[in-house]
């Protein structure tokens, strides 16, 4: 095992360390009265065994100053154990809460996340050839779509890739989203139960999947219900956006229309505060909303925002899932999608 | 330079991918007609060159579907070009804004961001241990203190500490925060000027660095301008802990402040809707409010709140600096404060 430390016994120059006399593993296994493969397995957090024996051999391993080298092990085993995660969104709680998820079950299969923001989708090729760099296990994408020319490459390499809340025509990517088309759906229904029949949507950018799934499903819906009038905005996922949308429907419309349905909640969050600040109008007496997320700001009084909620936590299992056991996926579809739920507040 | 690929002749089992029969930088710089040092050089954004002879080599490397192996090449120069990332707070906006923006500058370096989400303080250990075993370049660490047992564990692996917005009494340890005791001096002198004589302080946790500063210079001042009732409530950085310690307030004092200095922009948010929908107070006639940290929210036209803000970006570029030569903190204070401003909005 010895393969573990290549190299520990370098000077680590410019740096005030002790690598170059540091102890090994088969120290720290003397030390705790364990076998080396004991302590291997102590440092890896998806290995089953009792917490008395890991807190031993982390205490012994402590004492002698000694961590495993994963960089050097993965030479071994080519498998760094990271998974690279692409946002082109971070600031969007939704991702946010999206990353944190992530972070907890990759680490319980002991991954760690190299994490990359993409300030600029014409960045996406550049990153992707810095994330080959680095022998990870997977390529997690929130939020943007991959070309299929960068899933060929990513596929030359074997690494497999997961969209997150985007799809793509790849047959090489797997994407695991909400049924937004069915959401789409569900929110027409839902404000034609309620007695509305005059509508607009507002949404992200069409070329982005989820407010084009979401927008599709919801004229859809209204269309097979007899209304083919129905106003669209597009724009950012941003709470400006929805507030400049909301000021051009108004010039647009005269007056507004019974009911919003906003791809995303920050959209909803500008559009209720366009409507109530600046026009005056009442929520929901005057115009419904529905938005899309659920973010925490979405149960903030000042909002009180009904709004579509994705489950969460199965999708990310499920992105788990698939960059986890990437063999499994040439049979099966190269999306998932999971079911949305409406909470119901008081804007619509 | 054959070291760069020692692992591409290996097969990757149980995935499709070519490595086996995976290109070398040689070939690359034949195609390009370049050396192979500006192969290398073309695969590091930090390296200068016309973009002409990048996007030649760039090209050249995609045809012959090669990329470096930055975990073969960390053995050599014992830089893996990772420095990861410890959070304990992403999901408050202002941390995923400097999640963002370490990710910008970090990159410009050439560094890549190994992503830990710290779930619970008693972890830390772990998430060291296993930070560690990836050979980074440094740690950065934000909304959580540091013990000097974790922090000496890091110096005893030549691996450079930075704490973000929180500080510790070790001196191994850097920090870079903004001047909070400043900033709670100047809050008081801001409602003094406004005319306000009766207060209450509503921070996170005590022990946390930066609600416990910012409380420190917002009594200090009052008491020298003859102010020594203040009243002071202790809760998360949350916008439900900002609710809840509004209706103790109430609860307690019977008729509320004529201002509340609040730790952060969530907590402001809570006690305003607390305040507002649950008490029917009108800010600011009956209550000034201020928060902290300018988070989008904060602009909102539903909080439309005062707040202050940190410089981010000179910040971010003194933590980057601080790992990048981080021989140079011995002779710096381990402390580095900057001034915040205060942005003022309608609720004060």
């Amino acid at each position: 095992m010895s393969t573990q430390e290549p190299a520990g016994k370098q000077a680590n120059s410019g740096r005030t360390n002790n690598r170059s006399t540091r102890n090994t593993s088969i120290d720290v296994a003397k030390l705790a009265g364990v076998s080396q493969a004991t302590v291997s397995r102590a440092f890896n957090p998806s290995s089953k065994m009792s917490p008395e024996t890991r807190r031993k051999v982390l205490d012994a391993a402590e004492a002698l100053k000694y961590a495993p080298d994963a960089i050097a092990r993965s030479l071994i085993s080519n498998s760094t154990n990271i998974v690279a995660v692409i946002m082109q969104n971070p600031m969007n709680p939704f991702y946010a809460k999206a990353l944190t998820k992530l972070s907890i079950q990759l680490r319980s299969f002991g991954k760690q996340i190299l994490y990359f923001y993409l300030d600029d989708p014409d960045n996406l090729h550049e990153i992707i050839n810095q994330v080959l760099q680095y022998r990870v296990d997977g390529v997690i994408i929130t939020s943007v779509s991959l070309t299929s020319n960068l899933a060929d490459i990513c596929f030359d390499f074997g690494v497999p890739v997961v969209l997150f809340n985007r799809h793509t025509n790849s047959p090489q990517v797997q994407a695991v989203c909400c049924d937004n088309i069915q959401a789409g759906r569900d929110c027409a229904d839902y404000f034609f139960m309620k007695g509305y029949r005059k509508f607009a949507f507002i949404g992200g950018y069409d070329k982005v999947s989820t407010s084009h799934d979401r927008k599709t499903g919801f004229l859809a819906r209204l269309k097979e219900r007899g209304i083919q009038n129905a106003k669209v905005y597009h724009s950012e996922f941003a709470y400006e956006a929805g507030q400049e949308a909301f000021r051009h429907l108004i010039k647009d419309m005269g007056t507004p229309p019974e009911a919003i349905f906003c791809a995303s909640d920050l959209i909803c969050a500008g559009v209720m505060d366009s409507a109530r600040f600046e026009y005056h109008y009442r929520i929901p007496e005057d115009i419904a909303m529905i938005g899309f997320d659920d973010i925490q700001l979405a149960s903030y009084a000042s909002y009180n925002m009904t709004s579509f909620v994705q489950p969460m936590d199965e999708m990310i299992a499920k992105i788990c899932e698939l960059i986890m056991a990437p063999e499994k996926n040439n049979i099966q579809p190269n999306l998932t999608l999971f079911p949305c739920t409406l909470i119901t507040r008081s804007t619509a």
